[in-house]
């Protein structure tokens, strides 16, 4: 039998970076709002057939339940506040996730991914118990800090290999068993996706001695127009994309 | 007494991936060629006083040497044709930089690139010998290698820390001495840009016992407009920017 599915779709932002005052969610892209758009393709990507936890900053929730009736855009979704950080909210959300199942993390900010990425996701996901969508970067990246007198300079020992870098996108699709199990570690900073805290958790897990590797975190390749929008320069690119 | 100035403008490409039969340095942007736009931000940092050479595909300069004309650009310019790989085509190009000066090395396929940064940038060379332009990661990065199954996997104990990830731009400014003591090493696919190739020398050079520390590279915060035209897109980017 077909693991139900579910999609966590994280819109934290408050539009600071963005310069509006509209947050970046709720911005219109061809007449939708960017987070609508994002929900519609995990609904489009299965026919319906996947249940929605969209998790909102407080002070959003009842905006975007006005829209959702004013623009009669219905779903099976559940409303959740966010936390402190994106973990924190992500772990409110968990707590509408059954077990048994297939969950979406997703950025309510990329609303170009696509149903074909979606749904590859799901069944990598369905097969290893976690996969997430990696680019190879396109830039040369370095790792540097400030040295005794301030000046930014190369950490010594750190050279990265650039063949092997892949800047990584959402949607992040795990067992919902694994995700739930790995959101039960405490809070770190290091924890800047999903992926994270549970590479953090299955690494711990087979560190004890009767840990063995059931999951494994594949990485399946996403795609450059997947961007996330945080400046007005993104939105006006996406923009141009979704009206050619 | 102030350092002559040097710019080596690099022209390699051959416009696939922009998906044109115009080379990308060649396409216009706002009634110029983009090669033409990075040129005169360097000439108008410093009211002209700074020599250019230009690397070109050797199939390339032709074009170039008629668009010159047809456009009335003329500056202190030599060509030079372009080597296997970039590495080649700056060691080709270094040879008409003399000792005892600053030299920049640009990409052709950044335009965007601001005279302050230009102006910051050969400061910091003078007193440094060597000044890196650089920004913040946007991305969530991560090492990832196929495993024995074919499988995108995340890289044992490679993790990497967010806010130590930088990404380097151009342009890239060396005293003249360094740079070309630099390039005497033998080519290495690991230098994907010229301060690998300076950091990989300087490392060599302070391993040895009468190594010591003349020079360091610095880096300086870049500009995130301060792109790469790689795509399409990018190009329309750039367009909007110009235009606004």
């Amino acid at each position: 039998m077909q693991a139900s599915r579910y999609l966590i779709v994280v819109a934290g932002g408050s539009g600071t970076r963005m310069g509006t005052s509209v947050p970046k969610q709720f911005l219109p892209l061809g007449g939708k709002a960017v987070l609508q758009i994002s929900i519609e393709k995990f609904l489009d990507a299965f026919d319906g057939d996947i249940r929605v936890v969209t998790v909102l900053p407080e002070d959003h929730i009842r905006a975007w339940k006005d829209y959702c009736y004013e623009n009669t855009f219905t779903c099976r979704q559940s409303l959740v506040c966010g936390g402190f950080t994106r973990f924190h909210s992500v772990r409110n959300a968990l707590e509408k996730v059954p077990r048994g199942c297939l969950v979406a993390v997703h950025d309510a900010v990329r609303p170009m991914v696509t149903q074909e990425l979606i749904r590859e996701l799901f069944d990598a996901a369905g097969t290893y118990g976690a996969a997430v969508p990696a680019i190879p970067c396109a830039d040369t990246v370095r790792c540097l800090s400030a040295d005794d007198s301030g000046l930014l300079v190369p950490i010594p020992d750190r050279e990265l290999v650039r063949s092997e870098l892949f800047a990584v996108q959402t949607p992040q699709v795990f067992s919902s068993d694994l995700l739930k199990d790995a959101y039960s570690l405490p809070y770190d900073t290091g924890f800047t996706d999903d992926a994270s805290v549970v590479q953090t958790y299955l690494r711990r897990k087979n560190d004890t001695p009767a840990g063995e590797q059931v999951h494994k975190v594949v990485y399946i390749k996403g795609d450059r127009l997947n961007f996330k929008l945080t400046t007005p320069d993104d939105l006006a690119i996406a923009k141009l994309l979704t009206e050619k």
